[in-house]
């Protein structure tokens, strides 16, 4: 088997079979295969796509360039979450204690922040002490132990896509939608889940700008988790501004736990968050139907289990739990400076990449993959997409270092705002799946 | 200037500014850009295609990455042939000698072969003695006094061309007709040629397999040249067979010279070369009409100046001009194998790919780089399209090495045989150009 042929007959448009895929995943992972002529196929399939069968054969062969997480000592079903990511996204922190304090065993892998995304992995770290790397040993004990486990992804889970990523990375062959796919679920199948809901985001600072675009994506992961008997089910979810209040890292921890203990019931980022949870808790078998799966949710809310949950999880693997009813205990601040509307009128919309970017800037995101955090510093956004607002109106406080100097006006650019009231929208776009 | 904007800009079908393509073809040169992104925005430009303001910036930025070859102590317009190749094809080393004999000075870099087409360079060095890479001095020396050069490329010519022609021969991207485009044109503009005649084959087993394809490659030519202020003007020519009779090295130049004796001057061989050379006759100023450009190029055959001029040409530059009139005294074959009709028929096409191939098989040809050539070998073919064959009539001799086996069937695939007589098509198919 030839590498050139595989590059060519994709550049013409036609279908790889599953050995010729599985070939080039391996000698990409060892390096048989040079670079140039990996980074030559991927744009070709940028170009011309993949067929489900060899979006589903580049899954396998990408999974199986690895370990496979083994989780069957953990009794139930197995019920993991993924989003496509956006600025301030936290519902993993919120959605997991809920899903495990209702009966649902949650094992979680999640990445570090790069550019103006945040990582999981960094805002779990904002507790001190909190192990976010676990081993495999650690993670089924707080599996086994919490119902709910979120580590860092491990190097040798699919270690090929590991290696392609960091190619598509400098070669501009990221947004590719079977590529995307198979990076995704390739690392879902590898970790052992029997279910997944994918919260797939849409919107014009999202990955996907179209609801065709991200509709296409959600099929794609659905019908590769379907074929390979995953139980799989997508949200597609409008993505017009910040999830939540919190941009940061000690900050997002913060407005988790404030979901957890039942605040901010009607936001957002608690709808979407209790949503999700609920298609977790059916496909976890612990609900029958939607309404069902919501009361659940709602009462490990009420009697404290889903913070509880959280507790001790923090708690077994390192973490001061204290933190999480003491907040002056996570990293604070330097100094926090408020930003006021300069003018009248209505948000339309809010950009959120915009705000990761000086976010980033602030200390709570990495430039480069060297960047040492500064996980007190971040962005509360008070603004809200509907909201009317007069001048000299609170909108942001910027939680900073002592010696950075916040220009207000970087923040102001981040709004749209119109002199007529925004028709509102609804988060949830569509459903696809089981 | 960062790689990966301009890979991101064309993969969504931007076009890249003068300034990003000479970024681009300085990085890949010098090694600054890692040959990932450069075959990846290869890919790109496959996908996407280039303007004719890119193909022209990306000739000029390959052009400029080595020396230029200053002929201007020539007196005279400098005129050039190039042709996008083909079994058989020693056009070269007949006009070459043609228009020099008519007063143009024609200077011709030429490459060695590799695969199943010849290289002239290849074909030259089967004349014992015969110098093929000249030093720029001994260049210059041999236009000065013959009129006629022919030189392997040196290495400081254009090497980014080379660079990044041996990336797009591992990842697939050598067809796409601006990266074409720019390889050919950026070489012969640092050759320093004041104009140029394009031969462009057009077939089944050509570059261009259709018309309107290899229009678009001419015209795509055309067009830099043009902008560059050369004179240029391409024939878009049939290929459906091999041309002439000869394949092989030390046979190929036998035909040449019995073309230039003036034999088989109604072969498809001779009226091609023969208007090649009388395109550069008119564009180097010898003649003003086309008649009178080919009547001049019929008096060098007659009176013999165009043999004679290849004559000094080969004796200047250490050859042993009395193989010319002797063959005898080049290299010879081991054996020679006739080849006949096993049945009755028509020839509707001789598959010129397939018999370089089998060329290439028996040592006239390289497979890899590092081959030997056995410059005697070869193949006589008699077939001619059009022709009626009764089964038994000699249609090869195989000139092989003596303990080569020739199997005489695999040359007889070679030939597509109908059972009514195929309708004559003419060779020049198009001119593009002033």
């Amino acid at each position: 088997m030839r590498m050139y042929d595989l590059i060519y007959t994709k550049k013409l448009g036609g279908a790889l079979s599953p050995e010729q895929i599985a070939f080039w995943v391996k000698g990409a992972a060892d390096g048989s295969i040079p670079d140039e002529q990996s980074a030559s196929l991927l744009m070709a399939i940028c170009w011309r796509g993949m067929s489900t069968g060899e979006t589903l054969a580049l899954t396998l062969a990408m999974r199986d360039s690895g370990k496979r997480l083994n989780l069957t000592s953990v009794p139930g079903l197995k019920v993991d979450k993924h989003s496509t990511g956006g600025v301030g996204d936290k519902t993993t922190m919120i959605l997991g204690p809920i899903v495990a304090a209702c009966g649902v065993p949650c094992p979680m892998f999640s990445g570090r922040g790069l550019g103006h995304t945040g990582g999981t992995v960094d805002k779990f770290e904002a507790i001190p002490g909190l192990r976010v790397e676990l081993s495999e040993e650690e993670f089924l004990r707080s599996l086994a132990e919490t119902r709910f486990a979120n580590s860092a992804q491990t190097a040798d889970i699919a270690p090929a896509d590991k290696k392609l990523y960091a190619l598509r990375d400098i070669t501009a062959t990221v947004e590719s939608i079977p590529l995307i796919t198979a990076s995704i679920m390739s690392k879902k199948l590898a970790g052992g889940a029997d279910a997944l809901v994918l919260d797939v985001k849409c919107g014009p600072t999202a990955f996907m700008k179209t609801l065709e675009d991200a509709t296409t994506l959600a099929e794609s992961m659905v019908a590769v988790g379907t074929a390979h008997g995953m139980q799989i089910r997508a949200l597609i979810t409008r993505m017009d501004a910040p999830l939540g209040w919190a941009i940061g890292n000690a900050v997002e921890i913060m407005e988790s736990v404030e979901i957890l203990r039942g605040e901010h019931a009607d936001s957002e980022l608690a709808e979407m968050s209790f949503r999700l949870a609920a298609e977790m808790l059916i496909m976890g078998g612990a609900a029958k139907t939607l309404p069902e799966a919501q009361a659940k949710v709602q009462a490990s809310i009420q009697d404290g289990s889903a913070l509880e949950t959280l507790r001790r999880f923090v708690a077994l693997n390192g973490g001061d739990a204290t933190t999480l009813d003491d907040f002056s205990r996570l990293p604070q601040p330097g100094q926090v400076v408020d930003v006021r509307a300069n003018r009248d009128g209505y948000i339309a919309a809010i950009d959120g990449r915009a705000l990761g970017i000086l976010a980033m800037d602030l200390g709570a995101g990495r430039r480069d993959r060297t960047d040492v955090l500064d996980l007190g510093v971040g962005i509360r956004v008070l603004a809200r997409v509907g909201q009317k607002v007069a001048k000299g109106d609170l909108l942001f406080q910027v939680m900073a270092k002592s010696n950075h100097l916040v220009v207000p006006d970087l923040y102001l650019t981040t709004l749209e705002l119109t002199m007529t009231q925004p028709k509102a929208a609804p988060w949830l776009m569509a459903t696809i799946g089981c």
